[in-house]
């Protein structure tokens, strides 16, 4: 069966940047799948990339190869790993990128990438996207064992990721990322608060809990539990980010009732 | 034969929804051609994605499956159906937006997406797209009959589309697309003005018609037959939606002498 | 083996016309795997095209098919050509769009594209992308020899580009390019300057050289060596385009010694 690869950067596609790392897979493993999760990671901001990565993972099949580069620190001594959790692969820097996707499949291991057999001949100070880290998942995809890439890495780097505390009968997270059409999507997972709640509060405004976008008004704000299983707050046929002037870092509180649990 | 799957949203490309999509599809259909129609129809503009998704249908093959989703209802009681004409399928929700590309395929028959054997495990209210859309996008590619995936539809939904009418000897239509170039494409067919006209209106505005851009002087303002059949008007080198100030809407009025049919 | 071919254009992403080449390309060849380079060249700016696809045609695999299309000329009498380099092949109008990339190539070959069988039955003049370089460039892919498409060309047309000239112990030239990340791209060839310069002069300032980005401080301007072989001028977690005002044309000068060559 033909191999899935999955490519997340904050390289726009404005540039010839991505499409040089698919030539490079397909130079390796020519029937591969490529699959763009998105390039418009904002620029250098692992912590977007780390969850973007995580919040698409669950959908793809599990032998998928994810690569994801967004990387300040390319061409310095930070590492660059592989890792395998669960059947999936994925590979990039050491810099937490990767960190929550691994967590949400369970049991891991690393490596670091070492071996140039497995890179381009020359790797670039600038553009080891193309250079190492398209490689080395090209070579997971075609069947090449996560440990012939090079040594075992014991810890790797995990994002900070903003915690979600509880507060007597309330949950307390915050806004993590803002999607495009406007919907603020928390850090609060739905599944922490039985029964669901009527309502929850974002930066202090009371907002009416609903299943779905249809069932509240048009142009009515309101709250649900989003495709990625957290609550987030959107407006029904407009942008909740623009009504409220809010984004990530907006704080959120859910009532959970004497049995929430985090 | 790989399968080739279409696919039309408005779901933009900062986020991982189409990705959501593809991860879920290739799980089931892993030979599949995805194409990528578009993802940046205006926000739920059924209209718009459907004329979009019609534009561009002749030029796939017979068995391409389109997967369009433009869905201000998602989550409610709105049907999401699946329908077949010629050798083309089609999946969505039972909101016009598929309708002009069916038309254009002739004689059709539709089912209910019902079947839960052919959506996602667990159906979010929010993403259909991913859970009830692509998976049956993705068995009608793999083969699966229409009929399998629910009980027949008899009359689906239909976008209002802007009528084409005849005022004496003009055809009276208007602008229904702007691309990205600024070219104002009308809903006026060529081949119901024969011979081809000298020139046309916009908005009251005389403008020449020629046969191709560079026909027309560097910055000229000029009409011709666009790539979808239709008359559209253009500037060589230019935007002719900035130029003249006008968009979706703009009145446009063809000569077409005796003969003119619509 | 499964064809590769990889498209450049000024369509954009929000109109259906790259989609309409792929389909075209999927029903001629339904293996090939597609790679986008980029669809977001300026409008009609043939130089930016050409430099886009030279800076990323050393990644692909020696089979590839490339297909670029920016094309002011669409429908008026400039030739449409296919042409072979190496293992590549190229096709698109004989403009220039394709010409850094052919000799970078070496030694090459073209001909016209002439023969009907290898277009789409009818051909547009407004979209030739979809009705003749589409299909031709499958052909290739396929397996159809370059001679069968048409006459040969001897002469095609080169896109002037910028010059780099010696000035004493100085490399004159210019920012070519300017990428996502606000870095200024130029034409300085790197090999052409040993050992490497401590700084360079954009613009009369004086820019010091490192290895890589992650070697500057943060906030700082730096010079490096692009993942083309090419000088850039870069800032460590900002735009230099931003930063410095500048963008194509800024004059570049890199001391070379006496041993610098051109």
């Amino acid at each position: 069966m033909r191999p899935v690869l999955a490519l997340l950067t904050d390289f726009g596609t404005r540039d010839h940047y991505v499409a040089s790392m698919k030539a490079v897979i397909l130079g390796i493993a020519r029937d591969a799948a490529i699959v763009d999760i998105t390039h418009e990671v904002p620029r250098q901001d692992v912590l977007a990339g780390a969850l973007e990565l995580e919040a698409c993972v669950d959908a793809f099949p599990a032998d998928t190869v994810f690569v994801a580069v967004v990387d300040p620190g390319v061409g310095s001594t930070r590492r660059a790993i592989a890792a395998e959790a669960g059947g999936w692969r994925f590979v990039g820097p050491d810099n937490g990128v990767l960190s929550l996707a691994i967590d949400r499949a369970g049991q891991a291991r690393a490596v670091e990438l070492a071996d140039p057999r497995y890179a381009r001949h020359v790797v670039s100070r600038t553009f080891e996207g193309r250079d190492r880290f398209a490689p080395a998942a090209a070579w997971l995809a075609r069947g090449t064992a996560l440990d012939a890439l090079g040594p075992p890495v014991e810890l790797w780097t995990h994002v900070p990721v903003p915690a979600v505390r509880r507060d007597g009968d309330l949950l307390e997270g915050e806004v993590v990322r803002v999607d495009r059409f406007g919907n603020l999507i928390t850090n609060v997972p739905a599944d922490a608060v039985q029964p669901p709640p009527a309502h929850l509060f974002v930066e202090g405004l009371d907002v009416p809990c609903v299943d779905t976008y249809a069932a509240a008004a048009a142009g009515a704000l309101c709250a649900l539990v989003g495709s990625s299983g957290r609550f987030e707050i959107a407006i029904n046929g407009g942008s909740a980010a623009e009504r409220l002037g809010l984004g990530r870092g907006a704080r959120v509180a859910v009532p959970c009732g004497a049995d929430g649990e985090v």
